[in-house]
């Protein structure tokens, strides 16, 4: 039995960040939530809150690929959560669901924008990770966009992260070289020991990407596919290097993510080698593959089932801690999939 | 009856240009040339130099899409001539050819490097413009990578130059709105005027990036697909104004041939806009679809035939301004294609 109300927490995204996102931008809301639902209504109180890069895009002051995140309401995530009261015929309390309920304890949402999970087939949260938008965006990306070939480098930037653990580790499978790009020696540790890559940069032993780019070139000899997590001036590193018809694809810049979408920061002009390698630059995002989950799934989910993929997770514990853990993002604490579980 | 010796001269390829190329990286030679030929050689007489901005490209230090050009060797380009000696049943002495001479006047080449033109069919110099090297660039470059649609808007850079003037053309026959962009007010009004382009912008009359961008998204509100020739600051101004699925292709980058390919010049970070619109940036290279001119000329030549195209050309006269003419290639003196006539 419910009670009268909902004691909900909303964290509202109340300032634009100029340079990095902080707790600075974001007030705490009490609210009182009504838990009676109209037909086809459901209410979820979240356990898991999704915290993802693409956030900050979204808090630039200029149209990204949506207009900007708006001020004054409740910071927009995807979440994980268990039914608490429906209406619909579809979801019962108690229901683990997929929902973009963002940052708050609870949320009222149609049945349509909700996915049930079974916990089961399959952690809940892989539905946040390597089963959701993360992993999509790394098959598609890399499968669609970057179509490796067995014997092909791939060099994957951010290797260490959500999307990028998981590309690396598909590249593996595609019959890549893999070379992940990561900051700091237990990434890089995890990368060639946990994820079996053939090896790992740890870019913060650089100071150039001149420098960067000697060492990438002495273990990779040349770059087929890069995936892009980051851009910058690992990114500057990379491209000189890429070899006949090389496929790039921009998944993320995350190095530019405190500010530089707005003030766009200087870098070496470099298109010249597209030309004179034939080489494409494409652009995607998880969303242009939202209509293609029935493509992946079915190779993707028995490998989860079977133990085959790693899928690291760092989980920060509490509710109070949600702007702090998108900020630590930027700052490159997590290892896979960064989650705050509330 | 020819002489026992041809009286060759030739430009030599003397010392790397640091910037700009121009007369002193050159030094002038005598030489005689054998007119004897053995089975299947031709000597031809070159009647037309090509003048082209891959030219510098292969002045790089580095290598770019190959090794760079060697110094000491005469200066290589693409030439249309008069055959004067043959051991091969298919050239006559007056045969029309086009060839790979090089600056000088004289070349000998195997009759399977030469190709057999019918100055009945179409100026012979068209061999080194439409119907030749730029024109397939521009062809496929468009049709084949840039992909338009009709109702898209293509903005073409450079789009008075050789590759630039086709492009143009070929986009308004594909049924979009073109816009081009030139420098100085009479390549604008040939553009418009000759060419017939929805708009032409004079980037002469900008002193930033931004503010092309705001004239250019004033007149084309957004780009479907860009055919950047030039690259740097003009490509700053283009790629914040591209569509959802812009195709960007990169076919020259001219304003970076003064030593910007050695020492990268630096420019704002603006791969993310990739990423926002899931854009593709592909760099193309005329030989890619020389085995394909089967596919353009059905189609080009015939306009060609009746006129339906363009092909503007300036000429500079005299074997003595080859180093000249090659340096004025950067200065933007050109309307259309750029020929040496010696």
């Amino acid at each position: 039995m419910l009670p009268a109300t909902l004691n909900n927490e909303q964290w509202i995204y109340a300032r634009r960040p100029e340079r990095r996102v902080g707790p600075e931008h974001y007030e705490r809301r009490a609210t009182a939530l009504d838990p009676a639902v109209a037909a086809n209504e459901v209410v979820v109180e979240v356990r898991y809150v999704s915290v993802d890069p693409y956030m900050r895009i979204q808090q630039a002051t200029r149209d990204t690929y949506d207009v900007p995140h708006p001020l004054g309401i409740v910071q927009r995530a995807g979440t994980v959560g268990q039914v608490v009261a429906s209406a619909s015929a579809r979801f019962a309390p108690g229901d683990w669901v997929l929902g973009y309920g963002g940052w708050q304890r609870y949320h009222r949402a149609h049945a349509d924008e909700l996915q049930k999970l079974d916990p089961a087939a399959a952690p809940v949260t892989t539905a946040l990770g390597v089963l959701g938008m993360p992993g999509r965006t790394a098959w598609f990306g890399l499968m669609d966009a970057g179509r490796p070939k067995p014997g092909e480098t791939l060099v994957v930037s951010g290797a260490a992260g959500a999307v990028g653990s998981l590309v690396a580790q598909f590249g593996k499978r595609a019959g890549c070289t893999v070379i992940g790009i990561a900051g700091g020696a237990d990434k890089c540790r995890f990368l060639t020991k946990r994820l079996g890559l053939d090896a790992a940069i740890d870019y913060r032993n650089f100071s150039t990407a001149l420098a960067m780019a000697a060492e990438l070139q002495r273990v990779a000899g040349g770059v087929d596919v890069y995936f892009d997590n980051v851009g910058g001036w690992i990114t500057d590193a990379v491209i000189p290097l890429i070899r006949r018809r090389a496929r790039i694809i921009i998944c993320g810049a995350i190095s530019q993510y405190d500010g530089g979408l707005d003030q766009p920061e200087p870098g070496p002009r470099l298109l010249q080698h597209m030309l004179f390698q034939r080489a494409t630059i494409q652009g995607i995002l998880a969303r242009d593959y939202a209509h293609r989950m029935d493509e992946m799934r079915p190779i993707v989910a028995p490998w989860v089932q079977r133990g085959e993929i790693v899928f690291e997770e760092t989980i920060v514990e509490g509710f109070d801690n949600l702007p702090q853990a998108l900020n630590s993002l930027f700052t490159g604490a997590n290892l896979g999939k960064l989650l705050v579980r509330i």
